[in-house]
């Protein structure tokens, strides 16, 4: 058996969503929303496991949908991306697992960002890569160049980053990216970046993507996802964006970790990539006001509520409430008594947790975060 | 970059479904059906997307799939699995790489048999393991005791088979299972096994799968693929199933491969794997009439064509033909002269490559067949 599988326990996201399911709460863990998603984009997949091509279809990804990506991020980012530069995979998940093992060669550095989604870690292991963490520090999250320096060294040969940040809300700033841009430049290192939530950010902030950065464009890997994007979440339809000469090795790991993604929801989502900007701005304005709602509650309920600029998420800090209960066992307590489920920040810990953040998913109807919120009154 | 990954070509099925599109070749070289899969099947699916969840199903699969698996092998191979043994995944690719990534450690020996898929080399060498191949000599390509004895060694950890065997198209018979399972259990090691053409066994014909050989109830791991039972094969829906022991280790791979599977296709599945014995039989039928037209018709056009026993595939033995020109050369001449793609099969070896087979793909309709052999009338 492999020591780096076999000594993982199970996600926290699956474990708190059956602690969800077994004690009928109101689940702000995991992040999805608890809407049916767009139902133009639903009626498009139905038609085409109907009436369309049902085998496999390209490795690389529908003509149609490959075209539609790089549209999308022509129109909307200004990104100079050519179809051939996209690859369609199983999720962004299947993007991350295959960049990594495509483009680490056992033994190589890779610089990564804590607090960090808990697959990024055991994956850069699993691929053979020596991990070296930077810091975020609560509550500004910030990257800065002690940190950077600290981390990089002549070793350094791919970082992996994630923009914006789950689970901080953080979108990083102009300044903080190019800093990280002159880091890989500087070293050599290929960045690969999780921007699955690219879409959801909040306040009229616009996402910058690491591919528009100085001397980027041929040596970063940009991550998307429809199911982040149109709120389907089980759909399972990534996106990666990079230069032909990335793009070769990573189509390799791709080939053979999934080679290819069902064609119905490939041709849903290459239509949903169509639509006009003001959808797009509409779901962000809807899930704006989520977070405003789902913040002002917990704040008047006395939780000390962190600034969220983007992703499903809001963070709350436990230290003001005095509570004794540390992040983790305080989810238990809300799930199991109270029948809220929200996710312990110190599972996105490799070392030297931050135990006092708990993370709620806004993502939810009115109705749901009035729920949770209710369950919450007059407990703390 | 990788050294495995960045030193591999495209996979042989992809290139050579370019090459027919690019000719408007009749494409009996990637294995697929060319007819559009069961429609009560996907109208499910159509339902599901419209009316179902669209969100994360758990991640080791929606439990209604869970269970109809456990009950299909139930109930069609007598195998007594609970639904707690079955994962799903998203399509036997990622179960295989999941398998091999969770359970070699790096310096493992893995015993594999040759000719081999293309996917499996890359991703034994990927996951650090060191492999052992197994020859199998046309035209009776059988497992024997001095070939097993050669490759195994007192370091085997992992043996990856495939039953029925692509692309020879062989069932294995109970004396060499047994003599695997033999090998197997003296020197400790796990048997993963491919057995996404279960279903696709011809001549009456059963299928024994490895979870009901001695001793590997506990040491085997079942990979199975609704894509190729529904002959649907964009679905990319598998089943991983193994005693528990193994599936902890298995599922933390899959966890951070891809994490789910769309759950619109799952619930269609599952309600496909209900149908009665009679809609599989009547399948194997189909397709066993599709195999003896080509074969027909092969051996009128000169071909001398190799026993299917199983599998989408029949391959035809180039040499009779006093064939100057190599499978990989006949292959192109094939689809850029005659516009008929196949398969050469020296694309299945890692070393030594057997270099005068080719294989054809006959699920197809008849008309499809028929034109493919018209195409290649007079030519030889
Ligand atoms: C793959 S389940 C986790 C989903 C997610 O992005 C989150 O909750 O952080
Ligand atoms: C993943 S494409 C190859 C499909 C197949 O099983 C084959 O043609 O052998």
């Amino acid at each position: 058996m492999n020591s780096v599988f076999a000594a993982l326990p199970t996600t926290v996201f699956e474990t708190m969503s059956r602690l969800a399911r077994d004690h009928d709460a109101v689940n702000l863990g995991q992040g999805f929303p608890d809407d049916p998603g767009p139902l133009d984009v639903r009626e498009k997949a139905a038609e085409a496991v109907l009436h369309g091509w049902n085998q496999y279809p390209p490795m690389m990804g529908a003509p149609e949908l490959r075209r539609a990506v790089a549209t999308h991020y022509r129109d909307w980012q200004g990104l100079d991306l050519d179809e051939s530069e996209v690859m369609i995979t199983s999720g962004a998940t299947e993007a991350i697992a295959g960049a990594l093992l495509a483009l680490i060669e056992p033994g190589d550095e890779v610089v990564l960002f804590q607090p960090l989604y808990d697959a990024y870690l055991p994956l850069v292991q699993r691929a053979g890569g020596v991990p070296r963490l930077v810091r975020l520090v609560p509550p500004a999250w910030r990257i800065t160049d002690d940190a950077l320096a600290e981390a990089f060294t002549p070793r350094t040969r791919l970082v992996l980053f994630n923009n914006p940040h789950n689970p901080t809300g953080r979108v990083f700033d102009a300044e903080e990216l190019e800093l990280l841009a002159r880091f890989c430049t500087r070293s050599g290192a290929v960045l690969v970046s999780d921007e699955v939530w690219e879409h959801v950010v909040f306040d009229g902030r616009v996402h910058r993507s690491v591919l528009s950065l100085p001397g980027m464009r041929e040596r970063a890997v940009k991550i998307g996802s429809a199911g982040k994007i149109f709120g389907m979440t089980g759909w399972k339809v990534g996106f990666v964006c990079a230069a032909p000469e990335l793009m070769r090795v990573l189509s390799k790991a791709h080939q053979f970790l999934t080679f290819t993604t069902p064609p119905s929801l490939q041709q849903a989502v290459a239509y949903g990539l169509g639509k006009d900007p003001g959808w797009f701005d509409a779901m962000r304005a809807g899930l704006q006001r989520s977070r405003d709602r789902l913040a002002v509650g917990l704040a008047e309920l006395g939780f000390s509520v962190l600034p969220s600029a983007g992703t499903y998420f809001l963070n709350v800090d436990l230290a003001p409430l005095d509570a004794r209960l540390r992040d983790e066992a305080f989810c238990r307590l809300l799930v199991e008594r109270h029948g809220v489920a929200a996710i312990p920040v110190s599972a996105f810990y490799a070392e030297q947790p931050v135990e006092s953040v708990i993370r709620f998913c806004f993502a939810k109807t009115d109705a749901t975060l009035d729920r949770a919120l209710e369950r919450l009154a007059g407990s703390f």
